[in-house]
């Protein structure tokens, strides 16, 4: 669809913003709906996001913004209204404008996830899910596996505050099934999750050892750039089943569909 | 060509947006180009439009803004650099970001109006043009046809505020040649300019009388929606030639091309 003066914008923010697979996603589906809109990368530096987002905000054609590392969490402050996931989380990944123009600020990560797991045909539900990684991604995706009812998330993270932080977090909500992970994985783990960065360089080592895993764990990625990390290949090696970060990221578009009142998907 | 991750930006500012023409031309010619950019709307309300250009300057992956009405003078405050023809005007429909990160101001509405002309062969060096309507638009078109070789610009407007002020920007710089015009058309009128917002609307009454104009000459009009004003209905009805709004725009694409450091035009 050709842009005009009419046309309304969606923004991704980021930084960096040239890994942001939202644009070559988002941009065919409001095509497909037919909706005279576009989603734009937009490169906010982490010292000037809030002027950034202050000067965004007022934009009057502006529906609705994503977000992408590093501004996850700061996003969250610029809200006028968190979903219970985004203030569980303390991070948001999509906000929007609200007919009142209040901005409302939820987090799909954790939900695209669990979708992608679902749409595979893959099993959580009791299991226990090895988590590597504190972060945000991974907390998002442990806050959605225990929602959906998984048995127990065990997470590592060489930084104590950050696997400290996330425990405070999640323990609370969900108590006794959020641990710390210090020693090889459990024998009962059923999937095993990088949430970490590593994989995205070629010479990143390996998150977690997947030879230590039990046989048939589902090792899972997020990273989306290589679509097969190391991590992924060395899975695969072992006979282990796999399933990459382009999952998380696809299976949230029906999401963001919904969350940014986009019409339906027409029928083909 | 498909908005990624690694896109830059321009956008056009306005308030209202809807009716910018920029995004529906600049676009093609970003894509015939090979230009991995895009072009968007941006609706910048007169009360925000400080507050949006903070938030708009430090996104690193955009690259220059475009300005339309009611915002091209206010504009100028937000450059750290103006053209001598933005600073004669005290007006820039162009920024873009410099190498070193100061943002340089400049004003094309006049050198598009003239290109436009003289593309359809139309002589104004030495001739008298009568303009209707001392605001911005009309400062641009008689500050590049002077610098062009015209020989006097006879200019109306019901406010005498505007009116003098378009006379202290230009008198300075081309005494006794640019002049109030309180009577009926000179008749050494060569080319008389719509300048003024009359004609936007279809009950608007016209600008100018074009039956008081001396036979031949060339009556234009800066409005682009509707293409044929009822002034150039007029016109053609009663002989006389015209020359529509959208050729300003038009012969103002090379000349963003240029500014903006964008590839030449492929041959085809």
């Amino acid at each position: 669809m050709a842009i005009t003066g009419r046309t309304r914008l969606f923004c991704v923010l980021g930084d960096p913003i040239v890994q942001a697979q939202a644009p070559a996603l988002l941009n065919p589906l409001l095509d497909r709906l037919g909706v005279d809109a576009v989603l734009v990368p937009v490169h906010a530096p982490a010292d000037r996001l809030d002027a950034i987002v202050a000067g965004l905000k007022p934009i009057a054609n502006l529906d609705g913004m994503l977000v992408t590392i590093p501004h996850k969490l700061p996003m969250c402050a610029h809200a006028d209204e968190l979903s219970d996931t985004a203030a569980l989380l303390g991070s948001t990944n999509a906000l929007r404008r609200e007919p009142d123009g209040h901005w409302y600020a939820d987090n799909f990560d954790g939900a695209g996830f669990v979708d992608g797991l679902a749409a595979e045909g893959h099993q959580w539900t009791g299991r226990v899910v090895a988590l590597a990684g504190a972060g945000g991604a991974g907390l998002a995706m442990a806050a959605a596996l225990m929602a959906a009812g998984a048995g127990r998330i065990d997470v590592a993270d060489p930084d104590t505050q950050r696997l400290t932080a996330f425990l405070t977090r999640l323990e609370p909500r969900w108590p006794g099934r959020v641990l710390a992970a210090c020693g090889p994985p459990a024998p009962d783990t059923a999937i095993a999750v990088n949430a970490t960065p590593l994989g995205l360089r070629p010479a990143d080592p390996l998150p977690f050892e997947p030879a230590r895993l039990p046989s048939a764990t589902l090792v899972a990625d997020i990273i989306m750039r290589p679509a097969e990390t190391r991590l992924l290949r060395a899975a695969t090696a072992l006979g282990l089943p796999t399933h990459p970060g382009i999952h998380m990221l696809r299976h949230q578009l029906p999401l963001y569909q919904e969350f940014f009142r986009l019409p339906a998907t027409p029928a083909d």
